[in-house]
């Protein structure tokens, strides 16, 4: 299988990072690079990034069904872009938000999120209503770090993100965490193995594990988008 | 009170009729100026076409903010980048679908949209979705006319509108008809005539009027958008 | 435009401030009236309350309506007797909730709502679940001031009422506020001042402004109640 | 057991057929009266019947109060005045549409309505809202025969409402079925009799039926409506 | 009436404090029998236990139908095995928790219920998903005292109970209060006048005498499960 | 991995047929048994079988426990006993319906189901609402052919099974479909092809593979059930 992952941000500075989560969690026989954005911003931390990122992201689409691959993950967790590429990609895409939740609504009652700023609260609860699984939405909470700045925060993340996770468990608003951000990489099991400690023994959700696994699953399933949701655009005059 | 729309499509085919619709509803001290996009598409008929609009919107809205201007229609009815634009304005910001759907549902039990091509019908339930009003919403009926083809169609637009309300409204799926397009300029009271005369009296919305008309009171009431909910975007390298 | 304003209680004690509120937030074109009830109650503080009001209500739509004015604010938060009233009117009704919660739907992700006592909390639950919005509706607090305790208050109710807002916004169950009592006459804007002042920026929506604004606005757009939703009552003997 | 019986209509010409199906459902140790209203309406069609009836039903309510009912049947399936009466009495009152339903709920998957006209049904559809139960109503379907005719209908009432219903099964809108109006008296078992015949076994609901009983059974289980939903109205200057 | 109250543990330890609760609340005309299982656990707790005990719960159904009983009350507030037996049952069958819930219903705003262990909130969440009243769910508090200890409480249980109500209406969570479990027998009255003395002036739903009386106006009422929703199970081989 | 399934029914009939399709969608490092019932039934039809099966399944789980296995397919597509099997198993456990109304969830708008007898379409609207996804449930459609006689009718059952989903889609009431009978083996891709030539472009979920990969991923990424959800089962005495 051939997977492209599309980190809907400029510059490169994440990326040897997601490769090595990717290839991580990627099966033996899938192969994947990892592009960035020609157009878009340094990092999504708001609605106005994840429009300011569409076309971008729906260009690297574009060349993904050029090149003949089998899958898409738009590296983030709001999902920018991801049912305007449906539209136009014969085969799986996915975001962050959606193999993560969905995910997690298998694993616990109630499904915690744990993301950076509060910017993105809002765009968290509007995507689960949009989903309509919003009964199933328990807390969002926020470590206060931006995404830029996750990279250098190491085991003081896993702190920040087990103390929040505790107080959600703790007030009955969450049974199972997702990662609400991409760029949280390789602390999942860290911080689940210290929420268990702390008697809380929920699961965490790596949206990056969820979402190459998820894509993964659906092309050997052969599961295509429907095209009775996602139609192929009209075509018309378009300067992107 | 300064209002612009920013119609967010390609070239000025349908400038001369927006203004002319605006003109027709704005109250005596609006002052407004119609503006299209320098990157977007020639309409806005998907998920795909939206996304790709969003940049060349958010341009106009950042232009709207030097300009000091006091609200901001984005003329569509799928309202898109409207979140980001809250957050980069202080002023309201609109689309075609929140005005007329929150007007609609002061009018009757359940809200039927009618719209143009198939294609946007799930960009509407999600929309309804997102907003948490979905319980009120009705059919949504499609007259399979192209945006860019409802212009020419004059009389024979508005007998397929008045059919497919009717049977929406027979069906007992509509007690209020919203125009699902902002192309559909100027035909809502003659729908709604043809529909009282075939036994179906039911209010039906205008987008484009009712977007203007919800920012101006807006503006009257002295009403912006919640610094919770839209916060503003987090300072970073962006390349549109 | 002619707008009659039912305040529906008993005695003129609340009349002039309900005026020059009206006065303030009317459109230059607009023409209004203030009258009460004959029957009735002194202020609306419980179901009982509402329901006693309705006959009293109802005689003043009817003189509305053969006044031949274009709209009637029933002046109470609670709505009372509004689907009646738009059954026998041709013209727009609106009580204080409906306008008032659905503008805040375009303000903010949650609408909190800010109320006299803790009589009314139950009603108003009740309503947005009637109104199919329940999903968006935050936290209601009480100030635990009467509605005709409310006029003397002045200082003091904008205090109360910006620290129940400030700590519904605190706990991330209000992104915007509707003041809940029509009586509340001329705080909201200090109300958010307050607000913005402790770190909670977030609008606040006077209902009586919302209301007097929606009705101008669905005059202009030409917009009346749905006949499949708010039929006529069919004929018969009644005594009021 | 002594139960309040207020058959909230002027005129006493329903008042024997009410009497004998009351009659026939209360337990051998209930004691009950049937009184009407000196203000209100020939019969209860619509929002505005409603509000009309309310004074008048309250009036009867605080008799009953100062007669020391155990427990008051508001006998109309739109529960007219219901949350207000609660609020002034120590005891159960209940009209026809909650006990029914909720007993339906207790039987299948969905709940239909059967009921008089057109006009009702958006009342109804707002007290399935109201009180949170809408997903698991079904088809509201009706006869189009005014209240005050039903009594002279007989047979044809049973064919009619077998018909309806048969429709509604026949869909998949309904698995139980309730009489949406307190005056089709007598005929429940008759019209699940037919239903079942002709292929459609389910139950019918007799709202008279199910509210005596609810009434009764609230009685023996000592249960009282809550005081923190119910609060008692504060005093204040009234003309009913 | 016959009623047959199916007590779906092991052992006879409870019996007589059920057969004293049941005779407490049965109306004169019943005549009951309780008998317990040949299979399944000391108690039910958990999904796991629920699982265990229904075959040894539809043995003894199977038996009422032989009996010719009018209703089977399946004495456990997690309502085990009651779907799978209405689907074998002509007359009605419930457990505990659905009539509990439903009669609350009618009596406040939000239904709180007070539990055993931890172990069984996710149950009671989803039973109140399935019967689509989820928005009516306040607060589960549970009391950390395991079944078969309930017994030897008493005064100490009352005090718990009560406590955890307290909390829940103080929090706004809870307006009416069901005992979420069928061995909190005897205690209803006295939780009830405990949190009234408190300031809590709510009621408080005993499952069990909810449930018989549930059975008894069902059997008057001559209501029985919808066949289109509870269909008879297609024969086959089984090894029960 | 070692997955183990349980094919609740008795008799080994149809273990070849699932020994095939799980051997054709599971990887290539899963080993995997499949097991039968020692009690239960034939097939499973109704809630009543779902029960009788109940005490079976979790005998097996146990076994898997002892095994040592890594996960659990219970293949039916009720799901039953699942959530009992999650409390007593550390590892994952899904049964049909959750794995794949989940994946359907992401690949279109409205989740049809496509299902044997109308027996069960009570229980998978219980369950999808149990899951708290019911708004984007679709049509439930059933072919009426009982499970045990799926295998016979090969080309039939394709067509049976295209022409209710043909319907569901022209009607707007799925966007992808499910089958819904584990026992539908081998003729997902069929009823897809069918579906497309016909003009419903729709993907169609299997069950089993659905299944089979759904528990080989979790297995991946280490995801176990949380334990504030299906917490340990208090031990007790019990007789199975």
């Amino acid at each position: 299988m051939h997977l492209r992952v599309i980190l809907p941000v400029l510059g490169d500075s994440l990326v040897e990072a997601v490769r090595a989560e990717v290839a991580h969690w990627a099966a033996p026989g899938t192969r994947f690079d990892v592009v960035t954005l020609a157009r878009g911003t340094a990092s999504i931390e708001s609605e106005y990034d994840e429009a300011l990122a569409g076309p971008g992201i729906l260009e690297r689409v574009a060349e993904a069904v050029e090149d003949g691959v089998d899958g898409v993950f738009v590296d983030c967790f709001g999902d920018p872009a991801v049912p305007a590429a449906r539209e136009i990609a014969g085969f799986p895409v996915v975001g962050g938000f959606e193999p993560a939740v969905l995910t997690a609504l298998s694993l616990g009652e109630r499904v915690g999120v744990l993301t950076v700023l509060p910017n993105v609260v809002p765009m968290l609860r509007s995507l689960a209503r949009r989903h309509g699984v919003e009964t199933r939405l328990g807390a969002i909470e926020v470590v206060n770090v931006p995404v830029l700045g996750l990279d250098g925060e190491g085991e003081a993340l896993v702190e920040l993100l087990a103390a929040r996770g505790r107080e959600a468990v703790a007030r009955g608003q969450a049974d199972v965490l997702v990662l609400g951000c991409t760029g949280m990489l390789g602390v999942a099991e860290a911080v689940r193995a210290r929420l268990a400690d702390g008697g809380a023994p929920v699961p965490v959700v790596d949206p990056t594990a969820a979402a190459v696994t998820w894509l993964e699953r659906a092309h050997r399933l052969g599961l295509r988008p429907s095209r009775t949701t996602y139609l192929e655009p009209p075509a018309k005059h378009r300067v992107p």
